[in-house]
């Protein structure tokens, strides 16, 4: 079982890290960090690189694709190489899995038409305008497809498909083992429950955070 | 205002990534990674590397150190180098802190004699023969020492911060940002959640866990 995960220039770390974390502790998986070229890849502060220790034609047939989201990915969106590799990693893939806006590289590949999916909640609309059907839940399964929400959601798609794959047992020992019980500070993680004034900020400079 | 994250080899990287996509949202902040030695440095899955851009010693001053936990502190615990930039980069530091057992390297250093602190589950005996005060909170602030729980809580402790040094509105910002608002399909995230016989399996292996 090899699990892909991919880089790219200005992803989003913690959309990487999450699933890594988590989906990368099933056993006898090999977790590989993959690229278009081989090396460190500076996350969208600037201030991270993570190491992609395989370019993507290393890797053309991963059982499990994991698509992080990031500024970054705009510019992969337009990219035929990387899209062609995702149809074709996926076309032998048991499941294809995105964080953040990582879903509008999947549905730009052409793989979420007519699919319940999710996104950055600032991408909802984005990703219906290629032919999925947006949800605002936070861990979305359709089919082999399974969409997460902003950044830190992909801790819950990682435990998650760890639990469809390995049992409910390992996923709990994972939670456990990574202390995964969460106790935020601020109940504002979504734009349901956060104040309007700062939803309105940041559908102002949606700009900036998602290009 | 600068922030110091450490790495060393065998670091958990989600330890690390936490706080860097939270606090590292600090307005005005540079986020710097720093290690003994430049460069790529492993996680301890060994599927990933993180890039510290700048040395220890090139970095002898931060406003706010975090140490991540791993398996690999118990080495950097014996190196004499490592505590001695502890030190030094503590005597000026507006804020110290740590996720998982990155608390024992403060402890180890001497920084937490009699301070209430906490640590992964699994290490908090070890935390107390350092003459620290364990707790089992998620997040311990005590003075400009904050520490907290296993990988995972140093989203918890980046957004508190964030909060502490920011205000709430930029903390609820990022939270909103980054969708933190966590559904993990399980309830198993601390030990007295889990199922005990996981918990008893986990305390079986902590020596491989933890060192």
């Amino acid at each position: 079982m090899q699990i892909a995960i991919v880089l790219y220039d200005r992803f989003t770390a913690l959309d990487a890290v999450g699933p890594y974390e988590t989906l990368g502790r099933l056993p006898g998986a090999e977790t590989v960090f993959v690229a278009e070229r081989s090396g460190p890849l500076r996350a969208d502060t600037g201030a991270l690189a993570l190491t992609a220790d395989r370019t993507l034609s290393e890797v053309p047939g991963p059982d499990i694709v994991v698509v992080p989201g990031g500024p970054g990915q705009s510019a992969l969106m337009e990219d035929a190489a990387f899209l062609d590799w995702l149809r074709t990693a996926d076309a032998t893939s048991t499941w294809t899995t995105s964080v953040c806006t990582g879903s509008l590289l999947l549905a730009a590949a052409g793989l979420l038409r007519g699919r319940r999916a999710t996104s950055h909640w600032l991408a909802l609309d984005q990703l219906g305008r290629f032919g999925a059907e947006p949800t605002g839940e936070r861990v979305v399964t359709d089919g082999k497809y399974v969409t997460a929400a902003g950044v830190s959601s992909g801790i819950d798609m990682g435990l998650t498909l760890l639990g469809a794959i390995a049992g409910d047992d390992h996923a709990r020992t994972v939670q456990l083992a990574v202390e995964y019980d969460p106790q935020p500070p601020y109940d504002a993680g979504s734009p349901e429950k956060a104040p309007a004034h700062l939803v309105d900020l940041l559908r102002s400079r949606s700009r900036f955070i998602l290009t």
